[in-house]
């Protein structure tokens, strides 16, 4: 699914920071002794595992920052899927800056694949169920942005993006209101008309205290199917639906069969696994 | 074991980010729309489950950046264990600020406790091979500083900080410079003399030549621990050796009985998993 | 109405850009040249009209970034009323320092009242509607959140903050996706589940076919209060209505009178006339 | 009158801040799910009523940086006179792009137009009076070096920039030196040979003892066209006469009459009305 | 002589950019490895030879970046005489963050007070000459406003601050206007009623052009003595002389007696010797 | 010698930090009033002395930051000899812009080619003994990474680029430890295996200390040539030694005679005297 990429003035300041932060205060010691000062280099973006391509631009400007006219040929876009050996892009430049981005584009590829791959892999344990899987704000801190888009190319959607966008009321908010229907009134007398309100239920009596007052979405906290199920039928259309808590790709399909309509995972964005790709140098281009 | 914290200058930049990121531009609505102003709380930053703490500064950092006179408790140190349902560190101070400050605060304290964790079960996994744990310039973007101190909290030891303060000469520089004995020749002659030089290998063969120019340490890539063991013989105590490549927490015992020096993993910080830390607010707070 | 200030984190920023735009490379050469140096200064905040606080915050923050330890007594808090002569806060510390601050932190102070001000006069001229003065994304370049933050000050509703917090389809967006019902269901398949829709309607015939898609809100553009009415009628409660377009303080109250929801007024943001406010030092301080 | 433009180092920073605040962390989510990602656009900026041009460079450089090879062709420059109905520039891009830049552009170009326009309109009233119109430092934060190009734009000249590149010696000045002979000394004493001095001076007797020291300037402070002129009779040329407070366009003429040699505005920069300007995309571009 | 420090937000910018570059990413490992981590220090600035203070202030904001409490004593303010063995400060605090700060805080210290010591070295050669010395726009990158402080603290004056505080017409300008007539007149016809002018004069008969049209000043480049006392002859008060180029501690005198107002030197700021200060830690600290 | 140049993402921020402190607010108001918006001008960089070329990337950024289009011409690379009356390189373009650039592209090129011609000088001065000359951490803030290129370029050496990438103990950490072998093993203890540690030594039998743990480096501090080559005797080729303190053009043979291998020098980066070089247009060029 080809999906939009973030805009650069997003990007740019996280690879100029990851560049800087690799770079340090004498840049890449090692090719600047070693690697003739003149010699070019063609280099591929290698998978060494099946995946989906996310983080594509944010590896792309990692080169180009160091090198103005790199020469880049992407073969996948954020979104598509990769096999094992297949080739996401290439890039052809000078053989210092290339290998002092390496890593720094690698960092940036192999960590949002993993996301979009960790993403899409829930996506198809699901189908054909209707329900979509969703991120949280459960990331690392400074990737934000970066990571929610690669949820969205893994076929995912986004929750919120941060504190200031919908509402959503969770156990502490409940006690400091002295209550959840109290909560949900006080929400809904501040709510903007653009933001939604979700109400965060741990228990069936709670939700059903929650659907008297009128809510756009329910957070399932730690259910079961089975409870997630009467839970559906509770809501009954009533709000959108989201099972959050101890999900894993073994139980989503059960989940999923619960009747809700988002599944919600942490560890999506803050302990996934990235994906293994490679720069792979043609041993003749030495 | 207490470990020096990062200086604040190095942290700051990195919570203020995350807020940022977080409050976006209307900052907590839901906490200002439901929790009542004058609201006070005390909350718990609770381990959910046995790990070793790491990246308390910057947790406490996120509260105090949005409540300059919060008050602060700290029961655990970076470095320090905590055992599931032991508590960390209390923090008391406006309601709203405290629940708008509570999820950057836990992404940047689970997720270096989670790397902490790991490396510490990695140390006692192999211990008491004299062999330590390091790390790899495999970490997230914008968070090296910080996923390097929890790499130190666990009880590992950090390979270089970025491309400027070692030299490593892999596969694609010994390719461009011709050859790994001219690669390190060209290396040494432009090292200043802070620098230390080690070269990856990738067979026995290409060790001898190596040892034979003299360097300071062997990366000795994606080998068995049969061979670890006969490159350790053949290094002979002149270089410092380090395993790299495919090692896990199942097969580090046994790489480390090959008798290496070091031990590096980039899953450490690449694919981690966070610690379960929580904030617990006592149910009489509200 | 109290309402919870900005986090300074979001404040700062703005506060410490401004300082630098008036200090330049020099500081204050005046100050410097004539007052003495130790000499001590009480000043106050004093409004020359009529209006409602907003911005007291940055104003504050002005003199506390010049000197960390001035005294600052506040007298009234974003939201609230002050008469031509009131005192909305006063501050004591070095001259220099104070006289320094002071073009800034009315700067700030000035051009945010001015918006609460105006935005409680229009509330007050619509009272006892029901409908909600709200405010449009056509504010001054940085000064969103401190903007968007003096609406609320006045008594108002914000509106959108960026592009990113919920989806407006406006004219352009139908043209581009060939009509208002594909552009509907386009966004609706791609709307995360706390994404509220909305879309810009400039006749009646148009609002019809956006109903019959349902939204969440419809932003009725240009309309006399005539057509808004029987635009809410045809409505009937299925989405919040906004009027947009010509508003004026003189016929918000009959745009009110066609019972929308919101009236939304760019004017409030990018052509608002500040408050006047001055700093006053009594004659026997000098 | 066609005017240098400021160098993109000062102008960037502030539309990459507004673009920022715009796009926040997901960029035009409406725009992405609406219109197609394969469709060009031409689109021109258009006035909608007479006014006089600037901040089209800030303007551009908001679609420039969201998209590099955007096509722009400009009809007008900063400075230029353009009629309702007139085209200022055209942009030709990706659909996407285009509408995600729109907003800011316009709020950077309609906000320094209105600029341009007011001052432009003054110039007019008070033509052919040799008197010019001039700013203040009652600036919006973060926009000084924009603001007060727009006043060149409009035919205005520019007053201090900061508190560092000349010295105006205020009443708060004068009781702190302990009258204003010795603060003229003072400030005599350290000014640098390229600083100069300007008074503040409410009545005629304090301009005397002004005069008697001599300094460059002096402002005439909320005086009438009648005081203002036996005030500059009383300078007879020794000083620059800057006339200040309460001038509006219906008296400026009249002021303007009274032989001084400046006029200084400060709701031209604080209070202004915005340009009313469009992007018009033709019927036939979707 | 006491002067006004520059405001902390226009120093800490450069101080934190210092101590970044100087901690790196891993902070100062030697004094974490070998100091305890509870020992307290006290320290002292002492100066290594005669000298005036500068600097002091940014010196003591690098103790306090990395330790918010440090003690800090002052015994000398920027523009204090110092002589050799003399303390300028003491510091007392942790002593790893002593020792981490104290290269940043002698970097800072020992260039500006070298600036400071060479232009008081300078004042005292030419007294009692009414002369003053002034510096240039020869400053070392982003250390103008702290450099250009330095010389007010050693009794200099200070010139332009930038391009845009005042105007210089120099050789390349004349040429490209055709003739330094018409430059100034050009100049005149832009200038802001607070912006000076003057003119770089390198021969007797361009001043006598320069006098005819009038400015504010004359830069008198590179002229001998005898020249200089016949330039100042000719322009009788009707402009501030500034000699420059060519000007040594040993010829400054000479100079001076030629009648010019102002002495500028270029390697003030860009070639400078730093002052010898050491940070002194008594022997029982240990 | 040709040497890599810096990354720009290195470079660029402070050329744009030099160029805002340079335009200010207003830009180059003097070439903005005198020369005419279309004239074009070719200039040159010459050198007025003999000298190595150092920040010819950073002088060339500066112009090219205030016109993307410039036409560059390189004669000289860093690290390349000039001599007096050479030409470096020759910029075309807008004069406005050129005149404007001048200043802090020579702010750069003078004082980075300054350090380069007096570490060449050096160089030359010990040739041909094999000791290599280097810098210390005295470098002036904000410009640590330019100015250790700047010493590259001379044909020198980089000592610590920061207090994060090598271990040296000085005689407050041998204090703080309770002696130098304490010291020494509390180092090895910490060190990666990636960093080297040197340490101060004051005197001989210090040195037999240390050289029984065994270090890296000594830096042998403030001895005379004797001591020194007695130093070199007792090492006997241990570690690497490092002649500090006092050393001179004049002295410089004497000391590299002793047999040491490096010879360190804290002026040539906080004390240099810039290389004159100017920008010179041609007569016709107006």
């Amino acid at each position: 699914m080809p999906i939009e990429p973030l805009p650069e003035v997003l990007v740019e300041p996280a690879v100029r920071l990851a560049l800087l932060e690799d770079l340090g205060r004498a840049g890449d010691i090692t090719s600047n002794a070693v690697v003739p000062a003149d010699l070019t280099l063609s280099a591929a973006l290698v998978a060494r595992r099946d995946g989906v391509v996310a983080g594509l631009d944010a590896a792309i400007l990692a080169f180009r920052l160091l090198q103005a006219d790199v020469a880049i040929s992407v073969a996948r876009q954020d979104g598509d899927p990769v096999a094992a050996g297949g080739t996401i892009a290439t890039v052809r430049g000078r053989a210092r800056t290339i290998l002092a981005a390496e890593r720094v584009a690698l960092n940036f590829l192999c960590h949002l694949s993993g996301i979009a791959t960790a993403t899409a892999a829930l996506v198809a344990a699901i189908a054909p169920s209707p329900a979509r899987i969703v991120c949280t704000r459960k990331t690392l801190p400074g990737l934000r942005a970066l990571q929610k888009h690669a949820i969205l190319a893994g076929g995912g959607m986004n929750h919120r993006f941060g504190l200031d966008d919908a509402m959503l009321i969770k156990d502490n908010h409940v006690a400091a209101a002295g209550g959840v229907t109290e909560a949900i009134r006080r929400a809904k007398s501040r709510a903007g008309h653009l933001v939604k309100i979700q109400v965060e239920v741990d228990d069936l009596d709670q939700l059903d205290e929650v659907l008297r007052e009128g809510v756009d979405a329910v957070l399932l906290d730690n259910m079961g199917p089975d409870r997630l199920a009467e839970a559906v039928r509770r809501v009954g259309g009533r709000a959108v639906t989201e099972a959050s808590g101890g999900i894993t790709p073994d139980n989503a399909r059960a989940v999923a069969a619960s009747g809700v309509d988002l599944i919600s995972l942490g560890w999506l964005t803050h302990s996934n696994r990235a994906l293994d790709i490679g720069l792979d140098v043609p041993a003749s281009a030495g």
